[in-house]
């Protein structure tokens, strides 16, 4: 895996880049689509590839481990061969579904114990199994098995969870080093910064992670309930510590604006459900600001989101008939909304992109953040 | 609208022919998926175009009625302007849905009172106010307000409720022809045969409803529960009776065997929920015949299930994993078993018309039902 790092923003850390990878280009900052089970949900690989221009997508660790399964995902040549993705793959490593939907996990130093949320079925997730694990499911870029705490953390407890995510994190590499890919073709794996929203365990951590010299690196626990100064007073601190020559990931981030200012934070890779479930849901992501489909006031709007955009749920159904898939409950609203909140994500940071190559990306994203946030 | 008859079967009743629309041609004999609510559930419309060949979709009165309610339809310019399809469109009455969804109906000479089956409020459809109804929809062909008798009816029963059947046929003539399209393009009125299943009332309802000359003449009340001997039956009887040079639509038909048999018989148009409702369930129909795709025996097959079909979803995915998609609860299992068996569909009737237009229909219908039943 190759980064080359094309150009810094003149008056904020905005960086644009190009990392290579075995299945191709992502050309960042990046949006990566999250496709949980191996399926971005009510999207399909057409859609993801053909009007959401998706460059790299995200599967579950946890959620394909339990389904469909590593023997079926090994007969079928890896989450690539299974669902048919031919473009890049990350996966998480299942730590924060451990913690944010399995029952009964208990934490030892060994790995995590906890039972499926399907079937209450008992499983144990190591630091080793999880680098076995990902290397079956053979994405590009895999990620280390950290505990990402919730917050608000006692400074104790994050300390202690941070400590214990890094002595995970040197297991995972020897057991990553210590192991072949299994589809012949290279995968990276990236380590996480923990920390909570303490300064001083951020730096710690950010130091820890930078020295492992990983191919890339990535920013977890944030965007887990803390204040955005918060959030973003975090990530510029682990970006200044983070390598420059390397990839940085924030992961599950976040709103649009979020994404923005993270950018000029030094943040180069991002993902996060919200463009899906809250598209689901009726909540629609634009240039202008947010859209609740579902209110009244669009049912007589015979508009398009956007004419101008090259994304067809975007350009070419109607508000008025959105809102009424959403009224009677159509699956298809579900579809196009998710259609159009991820083509819109990956127009945002390639438009950051373009800016941050021509050296306007500041300026423009001052007003843009106002302008996002919006609620139309 | 014109319909010109190109070929007949020499080996059956089979027809080919073409059928021409303000929205453009519609080559015969003809599947219609059903576009309940304005929205084929979980397609979009490029995949109607594209994917399916969708030439001419459904959409039902009772439902576009009541949701969004005809105002907003007015405003949007029909429902072509509604949900921007720019192909045909055909909508029912709201008969079948009145007697098969609606709560508390009612019916009278005058028309069918009855209640919302989605907020209980009253309503009253009527054969004149179901025809304007229809002309602020603006389909390019629209039903006659028929009773669709369930199955199994009395005799006494069937026949009163075919003579109502044949007085609001009158009154939605009467209607039609004293009222002008809105939207500035042709709408065509194709009356119902009823008669459940007793021979004496399907001649005559075939006879009175051939009386009136209009441009196409449908068959209702059939595939409602009945033996399939008697819906052949009953069709034949039908079809000899209608004029030869204009369209048949045989209404809610049915499974892609059904559809064959009744080309044999002279229909030169279906529709059928079935294609996406027991696709949402996991059944595909194939050119082999059924496929439940929850089956446990499909999770390690990495095959598509055609791999020659010039549909992405038929040809790209695989069943391994669709099944899995459909394990694991992911709304794209939907999609794409509703775009499979859809295509499917439109591949079925593309080929018997082929079959029509080479003079090989007969032969090659007898061994393709055997193949169609089969369950996989």
């Amino acid at each position: 895996m190759k980064f080359e790092l094309l150009h810094k923003d003149p008056a904020s850390k905005a960086r644009a880049g190009k990392l290579t990878t075995a299945h191709g280009e992502i050309e960042t900052p990046i949006f990566m689509p999250v496709g949980t089970v191996g399926s971005v949900k009510a999207v399909t690989q057409e859609q993801l590839r053909e009007e959401i221009n998706a460059q790299i997508i995200l599967g579950n660790t946890y959620h394909l481990y339990l389904r469909p399964g590593l023997e079926i995902l090994r007969q079928a040549g890896g989450l690539h061969g299974f669902n048919g993705w031919e473009r890049p793959l990350l996966t998480d490593s299942g730590g924060y579904q451990v913690f944010s939907l399995a029952n009964n996990r208990k934490i030892k130093e060994e790995g995590c114990v906890f039972q499926s949320h399907i079937d209450g079925s008992r499983h144990l997730f190591t630091p080793e199994n999880v680098m076995d694990t990902q290397r079956v499911i053979g994405a590009d870029i895999i990620m280390a098995f950290d505990e990402c705490p919730p917050y608000p953390s006692e400074y104790k407890y994050a300390k202690q969870s941070m400590e214990l995510t890094h002595r995970w994190l040197d297991r995972c590499i020897r057991r990553f080093k210590g192991t072949d890919p299994i589809y012949g073709y290279e995968q990276a794996l990236f380590p996480i910064v923990q920390g909570s929203t303490y300064k001083d365990l951020r730096k710690i951590s950010a130091e820890v992670i930078a020295s492992k010299d990983c191919l890339g690196n990535a920013i977890g626990g944030l965007s887990v309930g803390e204040p955005e100064e918060d959030m973003y007073e975090m990530c510029e601190l682990v970006c200044d510590i983070l390598p420059t020559e390397k990839p940085r990931y924030l992961m599950g981030v976040g709103t649009p604006w979020n994404i923005l200012e993270n950018i000029s934070l030094g943040v180069d890779m991002f993902d996060c459900v919200m463009p899906t479930r809250n598209g689901r849901n009726g909540m629609l992501f634009t240039w202008q600001g947010v859209i609740n489909i579902k209110n009244k006031k669009w049912a007589t709007d015979f508009t398009p989101i956007d004419a101008n955009s090259p994304c067809i749920a975007t350009s070419k159904y109607t508000k008025a008939y959105l809102r009424h898939l959403f009224a009677a409950g159509e699956i298809l609203g579900m579809q196009l909304a998710s259609i159009h909140n991820l083509a819109f994500y990956l127009e945002l940071v390639k438009e950051a992109r373009k800016r941050i190559l021509e050296g306007t990306f500041a300026a423009w994203k001052e007003g843009m953040v106002k302008q996002l946030r919006q609620r139309l």
